[in-house]
């Protein structure tokens, strides 16, 4: 087993992939396994693999990358023991030509021997560590999914890749902003500091109330919207350049390592 | 020689003090030894002094004491070699029930026996920092002193010592603002984080435009005034004690002290 993998097993996190491998969790990921790196998945064509390597090199903020997997091996084993990705989450979606096909449970069908997984870190990360600190999460109070939001800020440039960077917002009184530009800061490899606060419209976003994926959420007196790079950037950016074929996770249905949030955080 | 005080002797820092003590620097000290730490004075008789360093412990973010003396003692070593707070100052304020009575370049005709003087840490510390990494300060620019706003947050309250926390504004962009806001937070010794930004009013600020100490600045488009807590709030709160006497610095004019300002950060 790999050492990253830290000292002894780790039941909490296999037992949501052995639900999900067995049809049993076909859902939301959000309050599994906490504690353990939740992740996007982008699975591309070997074709394209170094392309999109390069775009998430370039974009490490919107697209940290967490563990990849050798060209036509489904398993990913410094992420998890036993870790299959084609058939450990709980749903997926299958794109062709940018076209959504089909969103099953299991992609042992759709497997190629010349694809390759990405896995990307997810901002269920950081919210840990800020709810651990005591702040409020506006979207974990609503129930709802996080509001994300296109922008005007473009991703630099890689082969077919590129596009505008899409960020999450969560609301914040100012004093509980600072606080959470502090801990994320110590989470770089999963989106780190904010790359705005305040006014929506200086990033090209014109309206808080229809976020462009996910849910709006209430801004109460006094509060800022702030706003983080997302891991939805690189799946918006893959389905834009219309690859011949691509996978990604259903949305809020992630992958589950056997790696830990802590280990994300650089101090 | 205290090991406090880092390798060899500093002779940027020690001619500063010996130009005040020569009566050859009466001025601000701003641009003077880059790189080493720069201190408020204040200087209280011992009876009033263990309170004071309570209200001090109470409110570290307005009030980090970086040296304290001995009472009676004008030296303390380990902030420089033969530092003398009597005559290594530019300029002095004397201070009697709260009244200003004298603005002299040395103490020492009053320094007493029963005097203990505290040295509390200065933004200049974490300016240092902010300009490395490419921002710009706007008072800086615009040649002037920072502007400091009392504010409606009062400090914790320690024997005859109380009042409301003063803090410094400097406008950012929000980018720059969440830069600035992970920079200073490696400076908990020197303020630290910011305590607000955004909407003065929120802090108990009227207007941005009349600081009740310094000078105002501009705010450009797009920018935010960011707040943090200020040396000059244990000040403040020493006079409005009215107590039977006082010395300060007088504004500007601090002590050059051996130590770096890098020492301050901590990581």
């Amino acid at each position: 087993m790999n050492d990253r993998l830290g000292p002894g097993p780790h039941p909490i996190s296999l037992a949501v992939r052995r639900d999900c491998r067995a049809g049993e969790l076909a859902g939301p990921t959000a309050d599994l396994a906490p504690g353990y790196i939740q992740g996007n998945l982008a699975i591309l064509p070997e074709r394209l693999a170094a392309q999109f390597e390069s775009f998430c090199r370039l974009n490490p903020k919107p697209c940290p990358i967490v563990g990849v997997s050798r060209v036509g091996d489904p398993f990913i084993p410094e992420l998890g023991f036993d870790l299959d990705v084609r058939t450990d989450l709980p749903r997926y979606r299958v794109w062709r030509n940018g076209e959504l096909v089909d969103e099953p449970t299991d992609i042992l069908d759709y497997w190629r021997k010349d694809l390759v997984a990405f896995v990307i870190g997810c901002s269920f990360s950081f919210e840990e560590a800020l709810i651990a600190d005591g702040l409020r999460i506006r979207h974990i109070e609503q129930r709802c999914n996080v509001p994300m939001y296109r922008t005007n800020i473009d991703c630099a440039v890689a082969g077919p890749f590129a596009g505008p960077m899409v960020v999450t917002m969560r609301p914040f009184k100012a004093m509980d902003a600072i606080r959470a530009i502090q801990i994320t800061s110590r989470f770089p490899a999963v989106h780190g500091a904010p790359i705005h606060f305040g006014d929506p419209s200086r990033i090209g976003i014109k309206t808080l109330d229809q976020p462009d994926f996910g849910d709006p959420v209430r801004i109460e007196d006094g509060e800022v919207p702030v706003f983080w790079a997302c891991g939805v950037t690189p799946q918006a950016v893959i389905l834009a350049s219309r690859p011949e074929f691509a996978i990604t996770h259903a949305p809020g249905a992630m992958l589950v390592t056997d790696r830990r949030n802590t280990e994300l955080a650089i101090l």
